[in-house]
Formats: structure tokens, C-alpha cells, sequence
């Protein structure tokens, strides 16, 4: 799983149905900007542990989800590296 | 998910038959450019969230299709990095 | 996908029966060399679309096909980056 | 699979149930921290290697568990490269 | 696919059962190391093609193995690039 930090929302108006009203995170992964379905409910600044391929889909609720980033727990304390 | 901006329409007349006649997309992501299949309806220029991994084929429209890279959805507002 | 370029078949005589005798191609993804199973009949030169994830399997003809990597369109015309 | 050291325990308190009580152990990958859930036992300053993509997920017990990395063996003797 | 050479083999005797008793071997790819299951019984030296992704699982043996890197070729001749 990677370490990720929350930057702010994502509000993406015209999306396919399946992505349903799940909210978008933008989250830093190092130099990148990467999208994360958020299944715990953080805000901008938490540092995050976000999972990858098919266990993205359903930590984001169930198998058929098309998540390939899923948030799945807020990390108590982090220094950043 | 990545952030994408869409630069052109893809042709590829010799293509195997399981892609159909979706639209494909050329993709950048920061330095690299990718081909993804268009699940929304985009035009160049558009910031785009695409999805990878094995989640990128249900996004396509069913679980055979062969994708690993799926455009689901336009940003509404998306200043670059 | 990715867009790579067909370098040259590849030989490798003692493999998994899995692989049967389907041709494996070299193709140049930017500065890496990588190996991809050839669906569509393409040649050195050819800029072609490969798939990865677990749809090259699939693409590779059937579900436990074992790619990571299939060709699977080649390009109308393209102009390197 | 990856070569990877073990760093420390990473706690987050908030998490998604399916994650259940396994521990995470935060191990470096080169110059990058990542996550990895633990599955043999494993201390810090332990080199060790990490498996990836789907197979994580019944690597850490059953195939419905989130997770993209684990640990699944300690290696014997490693020189860092 | 991957092309990387076979460095030598790996030893973790405090491994998952999942593992069994698979050969393991310790590979170059690029400027990296990684761990493959050997499927082709390869030797130090040799270049190697390696499948990743969920595809290293059947080639492995059978669905449920966990690897996400598996050996399933040893190249004829090669020439490093």
C-alpha cells in the first residue's frame, strides 16, 4: 500500500454510473497527484494509506467498484521521509 | 486513479476484434503518453481520471473487455501541477 | 495501454507449455525493452497498442493465458513524442 | 516480488473493517516507504520479501482480503546491493 | 513481460505455506532486484523472460499461488541493450 497525502477533493460532474457518488480524493503520492476512492471519511492534510489493484475495488465496497485507488485508513502520527 | 489530459483520438484499423469500436484515447500522463479506451465522451484538452488495473475493464463496459487503462470521468476545474 | 514499438520476435525455446506457440515480440516502451504476446500479426517498425494487467490475458486469447503484456492493435500513424 | 527492509509498525487507528487487526509494517523499497501487510512475523531491520498485485490478497489469508502487498517470507542472509 | 537476467537463488526458509517449496530466485531488471518464482528451471546467468501482474500466479503452477513475478522462459540469445 502506498503513503498518501490528502490534498483536497475531486468533484468530476460527468462520470460513468458504476463510479456512483463516492467521494474523490486528490492525494499525493511522493511527486504525484493521484485520485483515491475515500472508504473512511478523510480530509485534506491526513496522511493516508491508500491500496492498489484488485484489492482497490473492494476496499471501495464491493468487487465490481472500478477503483484502482482506495483509501482504507487514516495513519495515526507520520513524519514525512 | 491518474490525472490524464487527452490529446487525440487513437485509429487503429488492425485491432483484435474484442475491442469493438470504442473510442480510444491518447492519453498524457505527466511525461508519458498512454492510450485509454473513452467510457464518458471526451475531447482533447479535457483533465481526465482514468482507471488501471483489472478495474479498468469493468469501466470499459464488462468484465472481458480488454482494458487496462479507462477514461471515467471529466474534471470539472484542474489547475496543472 | 502503452504505445511501444516492434523490435524483434523473440526466441525462447524452453518455456511453460502454457505459453504454447503463440509469437513473443521485443517492443521498445520508451527507454525499456519488453516482451508481448503478438494477437494481431505485426512487424519490426510497427508502433503497436499493448495491453497489460490481467487483460493481456484475455487479449492473449483465453483467461489463463499467461501475459501481462498483448498486442493488440497496431497504429495508423504516429509521430514518436 | 519485491526486496524489501522492514522499518516499523504503522498504526491507523481509523481503518476500513476489512482490514481486520492484521499488523502493517511500513518497509522500504529502494528510496520509497510502502505498506505491507505482515504475514509471517517479521521485525524491524528484517529484509524481506513482499509480494504484489493480486496475489497479495490470498497471500494474506483469503482472496476477499484488501490488501497489494505482503510480506511473505524473511530472508536468510541479504547484502544490500 | 519482462527480460532480466538470473542472478542467484534465494533462500527464506521462515516463508508462508502458500509458498511450498518453489524454487526462488533473485533477478536483475535494469538497475533493480527482484525475487521470481523459477517455473523453467534456470540457472545463474541465464536471461530470463518473467510474467507479472495475476498471470504469474497460474504460471506458477495454479491460480492460487502467490506470486507476481514468475520465470516462464529462458531466452536463446541475448544481447543486453
Amino acid at each position: 500500500m502506498k503513503i498518501c497525502r490528502v490534498e483536497k477533493p475531486l468533484v468530476a460532474t460527468n462520470r460513468i454510473a458504476a463510479l456512483e457518488h463516492r467521494h474523490l480524493q486528490v492525494v499525493r503520492d511522493g511527486k504525484s497527484l493521484l485520485v483515491a476512492v475515500d472508504a473512511v471519511g478523510c480530509t485534506p492534510g491526513d496522511w493516508v494509506i491508500c491500496v492498489g489493484s484488485s484489492a482497490a475495488r473492494e476496499a471501495a465496497g464491493h468487487k465490481e467498484y472500478p477503483s484502482d485507488l482506495t483509501i482504507v485508513g487514516i495513519i495515526d502520527h507520520w513524519e514525512e521521509d
